[in-house]
């Protein structure tokens, strides 16, 4: 699986062969059709493995709802980002297969998962409008810094989470302009380092 | 294409068949298939289509980097959400069409035209690092918000508007502590309205 990721990481899944996968993992092509029915569902399920791997990082250390708790949890996204680069950019950019059906419920599945560990920090139980659109955006920040980071690898690492927890910060200082939830959430979080 | 586009929009790409497309068109499946090899060409079609009409957008009026530029900007990305909505949604969450390199690069290809446009009206040619990342992270700000405004409708859409600019005023800011190329960027924009 491990061997699978890595080739559907680095390059376009329409261009790699179950002869290439069983040649990575060191197994005949007999035995990977063993498991899997096609090319097709080996790649939903090593995107499957590497969610999953991301969902069951253990969670971070220090205060609820902190600063530090945030700059925890992002210090966990970019090791399973640096540790899985290949199959982390598979799920994110679909590899060059785009989002597409099942891997788009995966990378939704990661998405949610990420937005509802956000939220049981938060002193919110259901976040309104403002709030949850805000909580997103930081999201598709990590997302996109993250990606851009794997890609181009020119950002200290330590010093990209450090400015991913002051766009948090810069966020929700925005959007408490427009909402009393946000604003909230902004004292809680600078007040419980 | 525009029938095309509401029904991949609407529905699961996997769940339409070229009948659907013919009926919702007023066609027949035959001249379907005199313009289109099959399902899945219609359908990276009807996308292209979309993305095509996202980068037709007129200019926005007002000073080249301003932030009033922006919220012109935005706004113009915002109209093509809400007429095309469907294929909007289609674009950038994929729809749900089987394998789809093609997709991918559409997506990325509208992201690139974006990011281009944005960086055509800053002071500086060629954003370093830090820069790059921050305005790559206000691109995936506005599509998550946009994506989020058209499942929701929650939020009133000027009050997004005005919530994005405000966004990217408060990114630029929190990369400025970091970068000096993002401080001569948000100096620039604040005082070229």
């Amino acid at each position: 699986m491990a061997a699978a990721l890595e080739l559907f990481g680095a390059r376009d899944p329409d261009d790699i062969s179950i002869d290439d996968v069983a040649a990575a993992a060191g197994a005949s092509r007999a035995l990977v059709y063993h498991y899997f029915s096609g090319k097709r569902e080996l790649y939903v399920a090593a995107l499957r493995s590497a969610a999953a791997g991301l969902e069951r990082r253990p969670p971070p250390a220090g205060g609820a709802g902190s600063l530090d708790a945030l700059a925890g949890a992002l210090a966990r996204y970019f090791d399973f980002a640096e540790e899985h680069a290949a199959g982390f950019t598979a799920l994110l950019r679909g590899g060059g297969a785009g989002r597409c059906g099942e891997v788009g419920k995966i990378v939704e599945g990661v998405r949610g998962e990420l937005f509802a560990s956000l939220t049981r920090r938060l002193p919110v139980r259901e976040p309104g409008a403002l709030l949850r659109v805000t909580l997103g955006s930081w999201i598709a920040i990590v997302e996109s810094a993250a990606l851009d980071w794997l890609e181009h690898r020119d950002v200290e690492r330590r010093a990209l989470e450090r400015l991913l927890v002051d766009q948090m910060v810069a966020t929700l200082t925005a959007a408490a302009r427009h909402d009393p939830e946000a604003s909230h959430v902004l004292h809680n979080l600078k007040n419980d380092r």
